[in-house]
């Protein structure tokens, strides 16, 4: 993996397999749209048309790349020479590039059945997919083709999927924001001999993945959601993606169907490592998690506050006060963002409340999107240290997280995400001022799309949508949906000058 | 000073040596209330009897405490035993209990002339003074006696000059969020010997801000302000307060008057070693310093955006459009906070730039107030570092400042400093909100005292005033002020467990 490796000849990025691994990814992406294919057909929809071509053209692409790439070098890349490995730059542009290909591929089945006819708003639309966002500009959602619908849903859920192997596997070999500590809390992997058992760990969560899919699926059935709803709230739920079929979100559907959403929200914004402990029922392993415990707290800590200040003010059942509320703050807090009440005719605090876990994200290895917990207790904890150090300037005092000490390298790795995050969120907000939108809807917008959330505050609340933006602020804002989604540096980095040296 | 000297004898805190210098400061405080009540004499007002009293209160009281501190102790310290050795702890709490003394001893004027006859005010617009904030909740400032006004602009000169010597000597030695660094530039100053020339350059500097304070006040009168005026808008521009004797602030001042207050509020942002450069005609030192460009950069890039947003919209002439960007930009960025224009009526961009450089701030080593131009810079660089240490993992790659490499220790102090302030305004805009106000208002008004600027957004805009917010929203504001001023670890660790410990 070394970059003194490199020499005059050897070309700064692998082409061949970028564009071999691009192949393969278009691919796979034709083939889930000819899966819609088969959803659009059972109800007998009438743009099944536009997902044949889309999936058509997904996989011809596809396979044109491949061939390219010269994909069957591929294979020998294990035993060949040194030419065909993957480097580091390699990795970040496989990553950045895979999701912005096929985001604007995912977009076809919007634009070819003309549901959504402009190319701004489809690729928002799928971005906001792909990214588990679930920020939507469509003004009415139920009016939509089933089949296409069931793509919308299906982005998210693919989304998904390859944020799971992201954390899992490519983002450690990164070395990305401190993801590394979340690795050494996977099942049967120790860091050093992480690249053989990658697959095997990704096949692992993607069974949970899947498995809990398909029983929210049946649970929300069996609170009499149809088959069709209850899947696309399935695969949408798991993602923390947060697209309904419902014009109203979750408004209008039943207490049962709510908590049932409420629970695996919950459950998707869980490393996704305790789910596979969950269902091995070594619940000592999730308790003993401080992640975990911070997450738990976290839910409880914000809701009571949250209710008790809507209590105040609201005429509604204490039951259904304690469910809105609940239901909100998870849907935030997993960065999923289905809407059971407008929290914007909340009191202050509550919006506030709500504004400010924005910020803060579920658990490292969910496909939640944000900055995540384990972020926040880190700098935490090495804040509150620095006020002990200042007293006790010769005593070296390392952060702790699940009992072991934190290496200065993942802090300062943290800290830049930060500061990263931070800055980006700036020159966000700036933007999306200069192009006019006020000062909470900039600060609503950029928010929740650098957090992957879906519903802002300000002109993007959680009873409007994002269709009355000007373009340019949907092209910003779909950016930063990426960088949110991609933990920011493995974007940045492909803008460094470093970068494209070769050295 | 190594806390290892302790023993089960030695007492925490060395009670009598912080009593002794309480004593000290509040017989100050009371001589410069003595001061303000020759201004009364001189213009026969009717309070002049609240500052005879208040200056003799507060002189009594120091006494009494100097006493009970048995003062000539202290003169005895350097030569005698360890016991009174001022150490870390102590220090902490000088600084903080020191400025809270004073801004309750200060109000005394307000209450006792009953210009200001609530206390929460009084203490609001006291502290507002000391911590060079300039947040004011007084309606009609210009039916205040002329004494009592003189008194408040006084605080926030007197609160300037406990900046400059907090910031030189005794932060360094604390060891307070990176401010070494301004101490290695500091004139004829290494941090080895730094003690014997603390007073030294302390004085030096003094002699700086009071100079520049005169030169201010004499411009001000040649531009036609009477000698009255001119002394407290000197006064408090070199504090970078902005307190203003005018209910229209600076916005009905002739051209060359505003003009003259941007050229001083802009030298108030230097670090005032620069200011003693300028003195000493060293302009290659000034030009060489990193943080001076930054500093110079943001003022000049910052007008050019907002002007040009605001030319838009304004039917204004060009060159008002101009001073007025370039003036409210400067006085944000300043932390001084006069006010010649609305911005709050500018365009969405503008808005939001002045919002963003609400978190900004100027030069370390001025009066200014906020994060401070030093800890930006740093911050940015060790985030594009960690791109390039993504890259080349083996390779060590300091931060440089000013061509010298940076230390791990102070990057991770700055850090910590940045992820506190983020915290602590995050927790200020959740109990601003919970206390009934709106979301615009909570988060000006938090970014404001923090930052120790003065004007916020919504509600306590530039127009407005804090008057009209509920009492335990301004006790919270004021605690804020004093955070932000404080570099917040110098409070904020008197409220940890360790700070009680003996060991």
């Amino acid at each position: 993996m070394g970059n003194r490796e490199f020499n005059r000849k050897t070309p700064l990025l692998n082409y061949k397999v970028i564009a071999s691994l691009m192949g393969v990814l278009l691919i796979l992406n034709g083939i889930f749209m000819l899966i819609s294919l088969l959803i659009s057909w059972y109800y007998k929809t009438e743009h099944w048309d536009a997902l044949l071509i889309s999936g058509l053209i997904a996989v011809s692409c596809g396979s044109l790349a491949f061939y390219l790439g010269k994909g069957h070098e591929l294979r020998k890349q294990d035993k060949s020479s040194k030419k065909e490995e993957l480097k580091k730059k390699d990795g970040f542009m496989i990553v950045t590039l895979g999701w912005v290909l096929m985001s604007f591929f995912g977009c076809l089945p919007y634009v070819i059945s003309g549901e959504i006819p402009s190319l701004t708003d489809a690729f928002f639309e799928t971005i906001s997919g792909y990214s588990t966002t679930g920020a939507s500009i469509l003004t009415d959602i139920e009016a939509v083709d089933k089949g296409i619908l069931f793509w919308r849903s299906l982005t998210q859920w693919i989304g998904g999927m390859g944020i799971i192997v992201l954390t899992v596997a490519i983002l450690p070999i990164l070395g990305i924001g401190g993801m590394q500590l979340f690795v050494a809390e996977a099942p049967g992997i120790s860091p050093d001999k992480l690249q053989p058992r990658i697959k095997e760990t990704a096949k692992r969560l993607w069974w949970v993945y899947l498995g809990l899919t398909m029983v929210e699926m049946v649970l929300l059935m069996f609170g009499g959601m149809d088959l069709y709803d209850a899947l696309n709230h399935a695969l949408t739920t798991m993602a923390t993606g947060g697209f309904s079929t419902k014009n109203t979100s979750a408004a209008d559907m039943s207490p049962y169907i709510q908590y049932v959403m409420i629970v695996f929200m919950f459950l998707a914004g869980m490393n996704f490592t305790l789910n596979y402990f969950l269902f091995k029922r070594k619940f000592r392993e999730i308790w003993e998690n401080e992640e975990f415990k911070a997450y738990l707290a976290l839910v409880i800590f914000s809701t009571v506050i949250v209710a008790g200040v809507v209590y105040s003010t609201s005429f509604n059942s204490n039951e259904k006060i304690f469910r809105d509320s609940l239901f909100q703050i998870v849907s935030i807090i997993t960065t999923t963002g289905y809407v059971s009440a407008n929290y914007m005719e909340w009191p202050s605090l509550a919006i506030m409340w709500v504004f400010i876990l924005m910020f803060i994200g579920a658990m490292a290895g969910s496909t939640a999107g944000g900055v995540k917990l384990v972020r926040h207790i880190l700098l935490f904890k090495n804040t509150t240290l620095e006020l002990k150090r200042q007293l006790h300037p010769s005593a070296i005092i390392p952060v702790r997280f699940n009992n072991n000490a934190v290496t200065e390298n993942i802090i300062y790795n943290v800290l830049a995400f930060i500061v990263a995050y931070i800055f980006v969120f700036g020159i966000g907000v700036l933007i999306l001022s200069g192009l006019g939108l006020d000062f909470n809807t900039s600060l609503g917008a950029v928010a929740t799309s650098l957090g992957n959330i879906g519903p802002g505050i300000g002109s993007v609340g959680p009873v409007d949508n994002f269709a009355h933006l000007p373009a340019a602020s949907k092209w910003i804002l779909s950016f930063l949906m990426l960088l949110g989604r991609l933990e920011l540096f493995t974007v940045l980095i492909i803008f460094t000058p470093s970068f494209w040296r070769k050295y």
